[in-house]
């Protein structure tokens, strides 16, 4: 607010017009006003300033976007959808640390596991599921998550989810994985009295139609608390994850 | 086959020349030769001309086809997707057992369900999906098989089914009928060792789109053993159940 | 967990033979044991068989399972998707608070709205959204949440959502409600820093495709922090939200 | 049932609290009670534990995982969806025997094919379909089961389907395999006393649209009897064939 | 082409000026010119305005039409997809004869069936196709054809269609008409050396998606010889077949 | 700008406080600074604010909506998708002239069709699409604009369209209304050297699926300088082609 | 018939049982009887054995095929979808002429074109569409008809199409191959008084979504004469040609 | 008009008999009369004629259209979807000026920004949008007009319009060009007071179908004056804004 009391004052003290003034409010009313306020607040709760979306940009244009923010003091940064090849450009810059199945890269370190409410669990059906999962998991874990894997639980064999009872009856948020049929959502969101994150996944074949069925599966779960992101929208997942896990340091 | 030995005889006996009898072979070959074997086959086993598909049909023709039916000494009629209204006017020439859930309504009676293999189950995951269970547990009952109904055992309440994992275990042949995500199919065939026969539902909203989010899930379950019959197909789910529960009759 | 140890001890004191400890820890697994534990939880925590969703049951069926509820200390109870006439036929057993542009009946009452974190705003782009909006609001107050309605705020007019900038920014918890082409669950997912629950909507006409058009829209959101239900599905996103909100009381 | 009547034991011989007891049996309640009898049923009857789902695994997760079979006393594994380059890796280490039609690999031997009811039937409309229908046959037969392929007998020369009339008449269960507009499974239902297991391919160009015609296709079949799998599926269809045609060893 | 003669004798004779013979020329090139032509002929060939499509015109539309029609000397008119209630408003003007199945309305009469090169097959998969058949047939009947109706001759019994070998084997055209899996079409296409005309029809339900399931069998039909028309468009089948059938009158 | 101008003006003269103006200014910040200027400026050009979509809304909501524009000095109000038992309440209070085609009501009058840059030609494929042009067209004339309407000049009669050629090559924006296959968009297209605004409609039956034929077939049209609006959204079309034809007005 | 005529003599004879007798004939009743006749005829008449589909067969199987035919006195042969690679390897054992666009190969010689009624016009909208025309037009060719080629008259320049009106006016069968919005089936349909076979074409990008556009377009033909085959089937196109421009052979 | 003239004059001069006049006309109707005046208008105004569509031609056959239009005068000539290997080689015959982003080459020059009404803006939702954001521009910018680029001011960053909000509200035409969820279309058509061109991209990826779910947003965006033209055609955008931005030179 300084600088439209900045402005203000001037007026008051008519070293401004008050045309000048108009001007000056309108051109940028809102960084100086609304927006300002917006940007400065999503810096320190909201993180995604701290994340770069790789998929559709050169190792130059994110080696670009990292000085910039480097500079600006954003020293830890996620980079998702990373390609190795630009990775290694990228490395050769900056020091970066990267997680080949979640193609993730992570320039600084990930932030204390200890501040949020609880622990998020990362569910997938099958073994194909894992490169989802981690994307998840890892931006769960970069935000500063405890995160629990549980990989390979589909429902074709229910012990297999049995036996992690305790995991899925103790998380603070569950995010599940699942291509296919995706009925790995409704299972464990019967299960679970806490928010679930269902990620269709677009494994599969035939009338999978690249995660149509997990998809639309996932959206008409039968069980109440299942909310839906993206097909393969791991980053996606575990963001919302981490805003419901720090929910108590709202206040 | 008897026209075709008639021929012959005549053939033999010299009343029909060899040209006379190749006319008349070639003009019905499909009825009285291979086709015969096929039809007479059928009725024994098959079962399917002692069904109507009433749903495109006129009370009075309907009526027709019983008429037919019955002067060919068919006295055990399903009728399927049978309206009331029609069941109404056919009551007056037929003494009908109509079931109004199913909109299946029998003429004569239903078979002794001692002779086949095991029991069948038929299995819904909501309340929504009982009129299409029903038609197909009646189907199967009309057929000849002992049928257990676990209705409203959804995924979202797992001990619900595992209340019944005997009958699940046990069974013949299961049945699983479920609208919305449709993952009581894959959970059941997960737990079962016999072949499972999944029928979408149309039942549901939005995103549901009539059946095409469960039949998709259905179609991509993980669960080996599974089959799928078309939406809101209870009779043709209770039909194959029965083909499959009547297996060793074969031989 | 009574009746487990009512079983052991009865094998302490040998008033049990083991073999028939076995048998009734096998017959009831999942209500005594481990699904026990569950559905305790659930009705402490998480709600849902205080729900009863009213599409298709007959009047008769809800009355029977309202009777059910409440001889089982259940009585405050959320009936979704409730039609008048359905209503009319229960109020002559219960006193039931009727909502009529959500559809929502309520037998008892809410739950006091000072449980939650903060508070839940539900936005919509149009006043065709309203009923779902409502179906949304009504039950995140049942469930004992703040809410604060911001409707008709479509993004066609950005001045309206701007004039409600700091609700959405203050919010615990935003619903967004959207037909049509559903921008408002990714500019209102830019502007809010908490997890924002979105569902679309089946106004519209055309291209909409009764809600695909939205749907599809919401689930390819640019705003991360956006999750996705059905279509039409009020309920499940004031469900959601309400666990969200009610987050800190886990601990 | 041993651990559970060793806890029991032990609370008798007081040399376990009651207390402990229940922790013990609610920890591993699945495993112990419900779950065991599962795992242990379908080892002996479903064999789907003899299956490696290949499409999505490295070669040396598939070592992994026969070596853990192997060791568990699995001689006999089936391996599908392997690609020729993993079957070379793998050889080096276990002898394998590749189908390259059917790309399945088997470690060990097929089961004797004289335990089934009868014979299974795999049929093809056309000569592309074969890749999917010898993955369908060589798992029937690696199941025990003998098969009879009738290859290349599409509708539009009714006389190739006719010409094998006797094989379709006698089979135990018959599988047919189509792309394109898929007929083939209502004509072979239509012909057929047993049951029928379509899948369609994604055999064809255009309007196909990769196999969804002959999906819905088959969905929609006016033969009574024809379920389907989803598009390419042999595995699928050729374990449930297995599954009906084992249907009298159950008793 | 007497109207462009006579301007270019009016110029000749300097009856006309050069710019008013351009302007009479360009305001109406199209009829005087190339226009002209095509509507002579095809009044005589193709009879299109012989015809009114009812479906979206109240009945005083029609008979306004009718008026001109009739006042043009086109007395034979063919009214389709006409509602009975518009027909009673018409025939108090017009003396209609009115085909219910069909919802065909006939002013004057049908042309006489010797004018083709033969016979016009018209066959249908069920009972509940006949409404559009009747539309085909009725439309080829018109136009002066011979038709042969062969009804519910589906593939699921193959030998119904058997039965009709020889009408099949003889057509000049044959117009197939099936809902459901619409497999019809390529079993007869396979059967036949004439041109076949395949019309999908909205019968069926559930994956048959108003008729989405036989549309795209149709066009993938194995059988050479098949073109496909919209769905229930039984009048476009019966004009094509028409204008096949009257194919050497042209020379 | 008054507001701002005062509340700067109050500054200057110390009749108000900083932190009252960054209040006020902070209060109303998009009316008053940055969107006061949108919505001046759209009264004056864009006319939205005299449109009230009568679709969802209640006879008493529009009425509401009226009354507000009327003592805002809004007196030519267009009112769309307006129902005619609607209207009948609505025309108690209010005068109002109705166009039932176009399911359109007036309050006050349209605008002078002087103001344009030339005339908008409506052009329609069939006479089912009457609706959606009037609707159009209406729009049109009551932003201003002369409209020429060209019906029923579907492309099968190529001779119609060429019959109005004069039109089409002289208008200043065509907007051309057809369902179906949407052919006349880019027939229309190619003709004519103004914008051409396509608006598929949901006229036709079974492959057209409500329209959607009609909207690809516009979206792909070869003809450059066809844009697309929804389907049936004949409103849209006239109020963009109001826009392009007053474009001259802007400077 | 000789073998049936054998087997009435054997029997008139008395050296064959009546009972073995109808054996024998039940054995091969197709071949012998019913479907000998077709196939013979077929030879004649259809020549859909002089095709070979050459898409998903290797070089070595479609040689074997050629050496089948040529043996059976089938000395010209049609190879469609013949990729250059095969080509080259056939052509080592074959004498063939190799059509690239068309990526057809011919064996022996196409038929003499002046057995039809008239000429087949091949027309495309664009010049991306050629291979598909070529594809129609030498199929055509081959089965002995004379082809007019109009390339690139797509109806966004009516005067390509109108310069070529009397070819459109003069042909005995039409194909129209369009991809993109595919109107100009239509355009063409609605000129010429022949039948039109429209080919929709994959060309085109987004929203033609790979021939959709263009299909549903062409199959909601307001032009009465136009039959559809599947996206890109230029062979069946020119095959369906062939037939109707021959149809005066048949008497 | 001169030919025609011509013609007649000869009549009148009798120099050319009525005949041949006749002949004349009716040969070259569309050239001469009515669609020469086409042409030669198309040529001034329309400009599409200095237009290449490059995606499906050789690089030669641009040769040969380039040769043909330099010779008849076209010398400033746009490439559109123009590889860079095929502007290699056409650089070697033509000097081509290439814009690799956009994939545009363009032969000889744009023309003179200084002739529309006022400027164009090109924004785009993301980075990854540019590609068809350059072909949008680099159209509009070869036909005379002033581009400004807003790029990446996606809504999940409202500020980021926001900050360009005096280019949004001065512009003569905007295009807004977006993968995703499309939402800048609706949110700019809110601010803007003139045309608003959407074009959808395939960028995204999942739910956003290749851009299905861009194309459904913009076409139901709830702000009037948006318009929409097909997946990725930002050349027909391009196209379209420089036909309304110079609307007033047509007068």
């Amino acid at each position: 607010m300084n600088e439209l009391k900045n402005i203000l004052e001037q007026v008051k003290d008519k070293k401004l017009s008050i045309k000048e003034a108009i001007l000056k409010i309108k051109k940028k009313p809102f960084e100086d006003i609304g927006f300002a306020k917006i940007d400065l607040h999503r810096k320190i709760c909201k993180g995604t300033n701290e994340v770069i979306y790789g998929a559709s940009k050169t190792a130059e244009q994110i080696i670009g976007i990292i000085k910039t923010m480097v500079s600006n003091k954003q020293n830890n940064i996620l980079i998702t959808r990373l390609q190795k090849e630009k990775k290694d450009i990228i490395s050769k810059k900056y020091r970066i640390k990267y997680f080949s199945d979640a193609k993730i890269g992570i320039i600084g370190q990930k932030n204390s596991a200890s501040s949020g409410i609880g622990i998020i669990v990362v569910a997938t059906g099958g073994t194909s599921d894992i490169p989802v999962a981690e994307e998840a998991a890892i931006t769960a874990e970069f935000f500063g998550n405890k995160v629990v894997r549980l990989y390979d639980i589909g429902v074709a064999g229910l012990h297999r989810i049995m036996a992690h009872i305790d995991d899925i009856m103790n998380a603070s948020v569950i995010i599940t994985i699942a291509g296919m049929e995706g009925a790995l959502a409704s299972v464990v969101g019967g299960l679970a009295d806490c928010p679930v994150i269902a990620v269709p996944t677009s494994v599969g074949y035939g009338a999978s139609f690249n995660g149509l069925s997990a998809l639309l599966s996932m959206l008409n779960s039968c069980s109440a608390g299942v909310s839906v992101v993206n097909i393969d929208n791991g980053f996606g997942a575990g963001y919302i994850a981490n805003m419901i896990n720090h929910m108590e340091t709202k206040k």
